[in-house]
């Protein structure tokens, strides 16, 4: 069986994930796809915390190694932080390795000018896990756009601060113990600044951005508002009105202009994203032909994560092993 | 640009909405896939009733003419009932033409011999449309399948008996009251045995069977109850106790043996289709690496379903093309 060679950056909690999850499912990938993966090479920062990471592979504090290896035909990226995750994916699409990421902050500033260089190199790139996690918002909304146009995008994006309102409303609890349990959980970090104040939600929406109406608005316009002066009372007072206070991300063009928000906002029972709990996220999609399509499911977590990464991975290898069938048919032809 | 040729089979109220939606969009499809499409043969039963269907295209009883003509490279089918569609499907995909069907009876009987025959003669089978309307679940299912085993579908195929009970619970009328007028607004047909029997979301159900397990259970053992022994007393009960009654269509992989049901349940305001409501369809799937995704949206409709068939379109289209620049980069390299 062919064999693809792969390089990990990143070995935290979805760096890991991933490792584990192709290991898990080495059998079932080789079924589906027909071939092998292998994570020869990880990059990492700290190579003393990983001392006991089990498996065949080689650790190196050295992206170059990844660079120089022609062997390596694909770079997952699971990186925090714009820098260095963009510089590595840039030099490796000017290697000609395709790369995936799930680096939200990475990508949202620098998405167009990755997916334009990696069509001058003729390879791909997968971003499906920097939104929304498992669902397949990316795909779904590529597919869609063949056909539709899309003129709205209301969605819950983050599901820690998602979490931190279920559990406030349901539990009666303030806010700081909301937020406490979600650290506890992992599910919020120690600094939770990015996820409360609607900064992963921001670059998820701005991702969303790039894909549906090629551009982003200027971030500077963008209203963003925390969770983290929301009273329990405020929800328990919408709660007596049958509403609940969601942190909503939204997008829509009007007169041309992108207008982009992140924003608590009081919705009721009707409204879709009403019943979106807990750490799932949700996403409103209004189209001009089908109609208003919703997706739902967990936003975060480490599986997930990897789910959305692999299935990238899946479809840059089949769609490479379905032009080489259709290479070879075309041999065929030409020569009978 | 180049012209891709389609035939289209069936001129009822999706075929006109399949015809409509390519002409109003045809700038659009142009723009984005960069070939223009053009509907050349309209196959009918009946053309007197199509004498006043205006457009630039030959209206023909005559399969054959489809068949024979070479520069037809698509066939799309909006057909109701398994024959004669299946035997045309089989025929054009033998003559060396993509198929694209929205005919779920059809492709509940043959899906797949019409997949395995399309293997052999190196043509695609776009059937987007057959399940769940606008909502793209077949695409979201094989992209999870790349990566994921789906345990569990749960789900509303059937817009026009979701409409019925939503309405009968909603206005407090009963049920024949709500069909007189879902047939008024023309959701539901004359005979809407299909629909309130089960039969349309029973062929739905086995559609998704083959794509998730590559097999459908014994018809017989699948159980299938109708809607219209629904009470209105049954649907108030329920709503004190703050339930709803939903017609499900579920299916569950079970000691390795298929589960099939569409049967009324009573569920609660926290399982995940309490909120879809009228004729929206919604899919809950149970993987085992993501977790649950929820998918909701149109399941029926004229623009919904044409936009669907041409999503699929569009795939087949984009995927003829990248396998023509691969070939072409093939070449740049092995002359260079």
């Amino acid at each position: 069986m062919e064999k693809i060679q792969v390089a990990l950056l990143g070995l935290g909690t979805v760096g890991k994930g991933v490792y584990r999850t192709l290991q898990k499912l080495n059998k079932r990938i080789e079924e589906k796809l027909g071939v092998s993966i292998e994570v020869t090479t990880i990059l990492v920062k700290h190579p003393e915390k990983h001392r006991n990471f089990e498996g065949n592979h080689l650790i190196t504090t050295d992206f170059q190694h990844i660079l120089d290896n022609p062997e390596i035909k694909l770079v997952l990226e699971a990186i925090v932080g714009v820098e260095p995750a963009y510089s590595y994916l840039a030099k490796s699409i000017k290697a000609k390795k395709h790369v995936i990421t799930a680096n939200k902050a990475m990508f949202a500033h620098h998405g167009k000018e990755l997916l334009a260089l990696a069509e001058d190199y003729h390879v791909q790139v997968g971003f499906e896990a920097t939104t929304a996690g498992g669902i397949p918002i990316i795909q779904t909304i590529r597919k869609l756009l063949h056909v539709n146009q899309i003129r709205q995008v209301t969605a819950i994006l983050n599901g820690t601060s998602n979490y931190i309102l279920t559990e406030m409303r349901e539990k009666k609890i303030p806010f700081k113990q909301a937020l406490y349990q979600a650290q506890q959980l992992g599910y919020a970090e120690l600094d939770p600044t990015n996820d409360i104040e609607g900064f992963d939600a921001f670059f998820k929406l701005m991702i969303l951005s790039e894909l549906i109406f090629h551009e982003q608005p200027a971030w500077s316009n963008v209203d963003r508002i925390g969770i983290k002066d929301i009273t329990l009372r405020e929800l328990l007072e919408q709660q007596e009105c049958g509403k609940r206070i969601k942190h909503l991300a939204s997008l829509q063009l009007i007169d041309e202009q992108i207008r982009a928000s992140i924003i608590p906002v009081s919705i009721p029972a009707t409204h879709p994203l009403y019943s979106i709990e807990g750490v799932d996220n949700g996403i409103v999609l209004e189209t001009d032909l089908v109609g208003r399509i919703i997706l739902a499911g967990p936003g975060a977590g480490a599986f997930p994560t990897a789910s959305a990464m692999l299935e990238d991975l899946a479809i840059i290898l089949r769609s490479l092993h379905q032009s080489t069938i259709t290479v070879s048919q075309e041999l065929i032809n030409s020569t009978t």
